[in-house]
């Protein structure tokens, strides 16, 4: 099984249309140690051939564009894709817009929770993917489904919050028990590799913790560095908490979280473009490769 | 005044993602004369300080990336963006899925028809767009507004059709009577340049011919070369008819159409992927110029 970063970045991409911060800064500046990501997606192939998606950012058509393996076969049909199903793991927008890109009654397998699900069929724009071409199945919670011969994939909740536009002062926006955020685990059921895909984690809590024990590789949600990172730049009131994202750094951070799990291999993703790491010679990210963390970056492979 | 060509290509941009016709084959292939476009918008500025964006394309997000002018001066705040306002022609996808870019509680305003409007607001994903931060101003048709100042816009109605997602078997889906597509007038109060921007036209019928008639500048759909192209290639059953968009050649071509209304420069935008002008060295292209048309190009900047 080969995984492809489309994106590493967190929602707003690196660097944010309307952020000026010191990393965003350094990218424009056309500073190396910064090298501009796009938004949060990966892809997964086990024949090279035919590939799902976990995730549709809203940068899929610049992601198509930076990755040949996923453009059409030049000695193919006129109208043809390499990308045969498309798996999501919330409603946010940096992880659904991406399906606008997706139009032109171009056939794949479109799988997300029933709520997920429901946002889209709310969403009328949604409509551009032509239901006579393609098919929303949904994914139940624990129950293995296979968006790929060979490929099978099982969602399971964490801890998470709603999509920021789905927010409602008269509900609970928070919850673990709900399917509003799910976590992938994805096997190959030939070769035997497999990893677990949480871009988007509140908390690591005690059933996760079982889950991801000895795992051979965790792609984990890599938003901010500290939880008050947004706060102190200035860019925000919120902090990773409230926004449903667990830290890197601190006690209560995910480096710690993981320290004594036993997983194999742990790469963060989904940076927001606050975080101190996504500089690739700073301070930050060395600390992190120190843990033994590494961090995705656009268009990096790996084989299982 | 000044005009940046966001994007000159239509829904789907050059290449498509699942398009594998000649045109697309040679962007991929690097071929020198068939340059990637990204899709359909541009920006308007007085003082290169301040933009207003006529449509917000799905690529807007690498739009920005790629066009300086439109990202936060490195000595303001740290949030913060020259975008001032944004104004839409139709609700298609490819004019408003941009707006999902623009997301992170920065102010602008947003103009459409009530038409479009409506459209937003029955999509929750739009609800990105903080209400606090965004406002949203209806366009009546033929009443001037200034969504920057010094730049002064009237919409008018033109022949289209509804977007395809919005399309509905039990109505009327094209109509000249609707505000469901509109052309706009953009002037330079101060400097009193002025030009005219259609991307989407059905038909140009004689109001049309008479608003246009000696005109200083007008962008114009340029989706088809032909109307049967797509049908030709493979690619669809739907004539550009079906689709409101004139084609550029033949007797009820657009390039016939213009030929005695004095317009001093004209220039096609909104190229579909399949369109032969996309090849700056072709025949067709060469035809256009010969006709006294050109050809917008990403990045292209007109002074006025």
């Amino acid at each position: 099984m080969r995984i492809l970063i489309l994106g590493a970045a967190a929602g707003g991409g690196f660097p944010q249309w309307n952020a000026n911060n010191a990393n965003c800064r350094e990218v424009r500046a056309g500073n190396r140690n910064f090298p501009a990501q796009t938004q949060s997606s990966i892809a997964v192939t086990i024949d090279g051939r035919n590939w799902c998606l976990c995730n549709a950012s809203p940068d899929l058509r610049q992601q198509i564009g930076a990755n040949p393996q996923l453009q059409p076969d030049s000695a193919g049909p006129v109208r043809a894709t390499p990308i045969r199903s498309v798996v999501l793991t919330n409603a946010d927008v940096d992880h659904v817009a991406g399906l606008l890109h997706l139009r032109e009654s171009q056939a794949f397998q479109l799988y997300a929770t029933r709520r997920v699900l429901e946002t889209l069929a709310s969403n009328s724009v949604f409509n551009v993917l032509n239901p006579q071409y393609v098919t929303r199945q949904p994914i139940a919670l624990e129950t293995p489904f296979e968006p790929l011969p060979g490929v099978r994939i099982t969602a399971f909740a964490v801890p998470g919050k709603v999509a920021l536009y789905l927010e409602d002062s008269t509900q609970k926006n928070f919850g673990t028990e709900t399917d509003d955020t799910i976590g992938l685990e994805i096997c190959d059921t030939e070769g035997g590799g497999r990893f677990f895909y949480i871009p988007g984690c509140a908390e690591m809590n005690p059933p996760l913790g079982l889950r991801l024990r000895n795992a051979p590789l965790v792609l984990f949600d890599g938003t901010l560095y500290t939880d008050d990172e947004m706060i102190v730049s200035g860019e925000g009131v919120k902090s990773g908490a409230r926004m449903g994202h667990m830290s890197m750094s601190g006690p209560r951070g995910s480096v710690a979280a993981f320290a004594g799990l036993g997983v194999r291999r742990r790469m963060f993703i989904h940076l927001n473009n606050t975080n101190p790491a996504l500089n690739v010679e700073g301070a930050e990210r060395a600390a992190l490769h120190k843990a033994g963390w590494e961090v995705a970056m656009d268009g990096m492979e790996i084989v299982l």
